[in-house]
C-alpha cells in the first residue's frame, strides 16, 4: 500500500508550524471557498431526533433530488441509478471491487490521483498506466497507445475530467475514441467528474453525454469539491447498468450506510441558485491565471494552462521533486513561511517518472497565491540541488 | 459477495408497507433511543465556514478526549493509538486490510456478524468459522476447536464482545484463554467492542484489559449503538502495534478522511453525564427480559438469555428461516401488522447452519416489542411450513 503524495509531508509540515513557519498548503485540494451558508444550514436546523443509519444506497428524497441536478447539467437518470457512497473515494473503491476481480487491470492516463492507487491495492486489482505528458498539456494519449496495454485481464479504464492533477479537460474527440475503444474491447469507462463545474475553457463532455455505451459508464461523483464540502465525505456511483447497480449496493449494504448529516447537506445544494457556480468558478479561473502566469515567469519552470479543476502540474528546475517538497519544509524559509506541495512522482505509476515536476491546488486566495509563489521562486534560487 | 442478511429482505419490507401493513423491524441494530441532545446539538451550534477534510486520522481533540472515554473503561492507551474510521464498519475492513494478505485466512466463532463476510471479500481474506451453539447460549467454543483451525495462513481471531448477533458476553476464562492462544500462535485479536457498555449480567472484559498481549490486540469500535448515532458513521481502530497502525494508516489517507459532521457529534458525546448510560441499560434490560420472555412462551420456540448488547438468537418450530422471515413479510399479516426478523443463516459460515434460527435485535420499546412478539406467535400458528 503506497502512501498518499498528497498526505505524506503532513508530519513535516507539522514540524514546520511547530518552528513557527507558516505554510501555504497547496498540496491538497481542500478549497478554501466557503460552504454554502444554505448547505451548512440545512444540518444545523435539521430537527430529527435520532441519528439512524440511512438506507444503503443513501436517502430516497436525496437520490430523487439528484436527479435534477443531473438533468441541469445533461444527463438523464433516474433515483435507483445512484447510490450515494462516503465520498467519491468510496465509489472509486466500490466500482474496483464490483467490476474486477483480484489480478485484473484498470488503465489509466497518468499522472492519475494517486488514491486510484489505493484502492487499487485495496481492491487487488493492477494500475496499468499509459502515460500523458507535460509538453502537450496532458491531453488523451492516442488509443494505440490504450491498445497496446489491453490484455484479457483488463475491465476497465478510468478518466477524470477534467484531470485531478492536471487539470486537463478531455475535449469531444477523446470521448468519443474513448468511448470506440471501451466498445471494441467490452470494457468499463469509470469517470471521475468530481470538478465538472469548474472548466475554464469550453465545456465538460460528461461519460454520461455518450450514446450506446450505457452499460459501459459509471460516473463516480462527489460533493467535495463541487459545495466545497470535502468533510461531509458524500459521494455517489452513477451507471445505468442494473447488473453492476446490483452488485455495487452488496457492497454498500456491507457498510450498512453512508453518512447521514451530511446527505442532509447534499441534499439542500441542489437549491441553491443556478448562478452559485459563476462566483466560485470567476474565482478559481483568476486564480489559475494568476499562478500559470506566475510559474511560467519563473526561470526554469514550465506549466501548461489547465482547462479545468483547480490543479496544475508544473515541471522545475530540480532533481528530485520528493526531496525539493520535503526540503521546502524542513530546510526552507522565506520571511518565516513556505510552501507545501505534492511531487508528481506519486502521480505516476510509471517508476522515475514526475521526478522534476510537482502538483499544485490553487485552493487558496489569490494573496495567498502571491506568498506561495514568492516562497517558491526565492526556494529555486536557492536550492542546493538545481538543476 | 454476499448480501446483508439484515437488508437483503428490505425490498419485502417495502413492498409490505406499500399494502398498508405495519412492519415492526427487530432484523437491524438500529436503536429508537434519542441520540443525546447534547450530541446533535454539538453538530447543530457548530461555526465553522468550510466544511473541511479533517485529519485521517480524525480530528486530533477528538482523538485525545477519546483517551479519557478509555481511560473510564479501564483502557489505558495515549491519542496517537486511536485512527476514527467511517464507522466500525472501516476499522474491520482496515484491519482486514491491513493485517492480512489475499488468501489468509481469519477464524470467527459463528454465528458472528455477518458484514464481517462482506470485509473479507472485499480484504480478500477467507473467513474460518468455529460453530458456537444455541444449546449453550453461544459461550466461546473450546480452545481445541480453535487450534484444528489454525493453519499456516490463519492470521487473526475476530470476536464481538457482547456478540451481535448472539448478545454472548465473554467470561474472564473465555478472554484469558484467547489470550494464551493469539501468543501462542503469533496471531492478531480483533475485539468488536461496539456493545461495551451494554452488559447486563458482569461487565465487559475488554481485549485491551488483558496484559502481555499490546502487539497482538486491536479494538474495533464505533459510536453507533454507544450514543444511538448509527448514521453518523464514526468508529475507531485502535491498537498499541505502532506497526499496525502505520500500516492502517495508509489506508486511512487513501481515504481521505472520516465524515467531520459526526466527529463533532463524537466529541462532544464524550461530555455526557457518566451515569448516561445506566438510564439506556436499563431500558435494554427490561426489553431484553420482555422479548427472552415472550419467546421462549410460545410453543416449540428456544432463545438462551443473552448477556449484553441488543440482540438475541432464538430457535423456532420453522424448517428455513430465510423462507420464514420473508413470508412474514409477504404472505402474513396479523391485524395488518407483521414483524421483520433476520434468518440466523446468513450469520453462520458453515453451510447449512441456522436454518431454524433467527435474530431479533430489541431496539423498539416494549409495546412495539410486544406486538412483534404478537405478530410472531400468531404467525408461529399458521405457518404452512411448520416443523
Amino acid at each position: 500500500m503506497p502512501a498518499s503524495p498528497i498526505r505524506k509531508l503532513v508530519p513535516y509540515a507539522e514540524a514546520a508550524k511547530q518552528k513557527g513557519i507558516k505554510v501555504y498548503h497547496l498540496n491538497i485540494g481542500q478549497p478554501d471557498i466557503e460552504t454554502p451558508k444554505l448547505v451548512l444550514d440545512a444540518v444545523r436546523n435539521s430537527s430529527f431526533k435520532v441519528l439512524e443509519y440511512s438506507h444503503s444506497a443513501g436517502n430516497e428524497s436525496y437520490r430523487r433530488k439528484l436527479v435534477s441536478y443531473y438533468k441541469s447539467v445533461g444527463i438523464d437518470i433516474n433515483y435507483n441509478q445512484i447510490i450515494i457512497t462516503t465520498g467519491g473515494s468510496e465509489a472509486i473503491l466500490f466500482g474496483f471491487m464490483a467490476c474486477l476481480d483480484t489480478g485484473d487491470e484498470v488503465i489509466i492516463p497518468e499522472p492519475f490521483y494517486a488514491n486510484y492507487n489505493g484502492f487499487a491495492v485495496a481492491a487487488g486489482v493492477n494500475v496499468v498506466p499509459v502515460t500523458s505528458t507535460i509538453e502537450n498539456g496532458f491531453a488523451l494519449p492516442a488509443m494505440e497507445e490504450f491498445e497496446k496495454k489491453i490484455t484479457s485481464k483488463t475491465k476497465a479504464i478510468v478518466i477524470c475530467n477534467p484531470n485531478n492533477p492536471t487539470g486537463y479537460l478531455y475535449t469531444e474527440p477523446e470521448m468519443l475514441a474513448l468511448k470506440e475503444i471501451v466498445i471494441k474491447h467490452n470494457l468499463y469507462l469509470f469517470s471521475d467528474e468530481a470538478y465538472r463545474e469548474f472548466c475554464y475553457e469550453g465545456k465538460q463532455i460528461s461519460a454520461m453525454h455518450l450514446t450506446g455505451v450505457d452499460e459501459h459508464v459509471v460516473i463516480m461523483d462527489t460533493i467535495s469539491k463541487r459545495y466545497s464540502a470535502c468533510g461531509g465525505r458524500i459521494g455517489a456511483f452513477v451507471t445505468k447498468n442494473k447488473n453492476l447497480l446490483d452488485a455495487v449496493m452488496k457492497f454498500a449494504q456491507a457498510r450498512l450506510s453512508p453518512p447521514s448529516f451530511a446527505q442532509i447537506a447534499g441534499e439542500a445544494a441542489i437549491d441553491l441558485p443556478s448562478n452559485y457556480f459563476d462566483t466560485t468558478k470567476a474565482e478559481y479561473k483568476s486564480r489559475r491565471d494568476l499562478i500559470v502566469k506566475r510559474l511560467n515567469a519563473m526561470n526554469g519552470v514550465f506549466c501548461p494552462n489547465p482547462g479545468g479543476a483547480f490543479y496544475a502540474i508544473a515541471k522545475l528546475p530540480i532533481d528530485d521533486a520528493d526531496v525539493f517538497c520535503q526540503w521546502l519544509l524542513e530546510d526552507f524559509n522565506y520571511n518565516n513561511q513556505t510552501v507545501m506541495l505534492a511531487p508528481a512522482t506519486g502521480f505516476y505509476s510509471t517508476e522515475g517518472l514526475g521526478k522534476q515536476e510537482v502538483r499544485l491546488a490553487y485552493v487558496l486566495n489569490k494573496d495567498n497565491i502571491n506568498k506561495a509563489m514568492d516562497c517558491l521562486e526565492k526556494a529555486l534560487e536557492v536550492y542546493p540541488r538545481r538543476k
